[in-house]
């Protein structure tokens, strides 16, 4: 029988501490660079390009690319759009290439790319995700973007929610810490995720910039069968 | 009206992004070095001296001092004693300096030295230790000693029990997403801390060094009214 563990990076600043490179990392921002990197996919983008810096993006822009650019919440002046997950349900976006670079989640993406396997977990692909988790039996490391480095509640609830599938199969047995305290978060917002979020920093945040409407969909269940992969520079769909 | 803020470093690695200096910032290492440390005062110890290194506790036992050491939950060899509560309740103790050095907590102390007021907190001063915050009316930072740079349960619902008790004063308005997850934390636990931290890994490892005993003792609350506070190399009971 193997003895596979689950461990939670709480930030992308912890992530030197759990790094395993045999482990399937999932990356999670849930709002909302990954429940976008979701949509997009749903929606039939080819692939997408994760750059860390404005910069990059820039470069990209000035070559012709369709890029998507948000910090602090906002969309960058000059490209195409930002994180919101209703901007990447364009239906002309269908076989595209599109760059994106957000505050927190492309970073993530960028620290944890020498992974066994690099995937993009979101609220909006849970069960394919954990269906693959359990039929893989691999170690899982959840890597919160957090913001700014450092630790968000919603990031962490999500984490929980894997930890509470996993934890049903015998195979996962050893939660970190960090993984057993996200599986009780997730276990006291159960009955209401939203509410649960009411308080926290980067709800607050998005509420002012009057963006509640995305913030319910980051929260809703299964909105995708997709599993975003990265994969030599790039995130496809896994095949 | 103040508007206060509490923020919850979950780990030592997070700290820098943390850092105010006109903050109070409070170490906690309840398994087991903040605890044992509020034992020595209680016991009469007159000062202590936390140092971050086996090398620097072993230049102060050279020169004759006494001095407690501990890596990975056990007594370093060659020292007078480890972390564990009981050996600092040793009477003999009484007006004694005490040279300590421990896996997590001393390298705590070490980088937050900086802060307007560096404070000793676990559940056996808790009383006390948020008497004296609601009293002060300063920003809180509650800082997790971790295990090895990695979060851990029980430091963690320390630092939300904290939370809990600040939340009630109407100055304290301004809690961090980490004040808040250890806040839900300690809620959970509320019933029983002792079941609740028991697939913990750290009370795993002290269970197997058959420190049931300490673990017991260290989720006592208010065993004493002292607050041990850091003061230019020193730890000394605040007057």
């Amino acid at each position: 029988m193997q003895r596979l563990s689950v461990d939670v990076c709480l930030t992308p600043e912890l992530y030197h501490l759990s790094e395993d490179k045999e482990a399937i990392v999932v990356v999670i921002d849930i709002l909302r660079a990954t429940s976008a990197i979701c949509t997009a996919f749903e929606t039939g983008v080819e692939k997408m390009i994760p750059v860390a810096t404005l910069e990059a993006a820039r470069a990209f822009k000035d070559k012709g690319y369709i890029v998507g650019a948000e910090r602090d919440g906002m969309q960058v002046e000059g490209f195409d759009f930002g994180n919101s997950p209703y901007s990447y349900k364009e239906p002309n976006l269908k076989g595209k290439t599109v760059v994106i670079t957000t505050t927190n989640g492309t970073k993530s993406i960028n620290i944890a790319k020498e992974a066994h396997q690099l995937l993009i977990g979101a609220f909006t692909n849970i069960t394919a995700l954990t269906d693959y988790l359990l039929k893989e039996k691999r170690n899982v490391i959840l890597l919160c973007s957090g913001w700014k480095g450092k630790f968000n509640l919603e990031d962490a609830l999500f984490a929980g929610a894997v930890a509470e599938i996993l934890s049903k199969d015998e195979a996962f047995v050893d939660f970190s810490d960090s993984a057993l305290a996200t599986n009780y978060l997730y276990q006291t917002a159960l009955k209401d995720p939203y509410i649960f979020l009411s308080n926290s920093s980067h709800r607050k945040r998005l509420a002012k910039l009057k963006l509640k409407k995305d913030i319910k969909y980051c929260l809703q269940f299964d909105q995708t069968q997709i599993i975003p992969e990265y994969k030599e520079g790039f995130l496809i769909r896994m095949s």
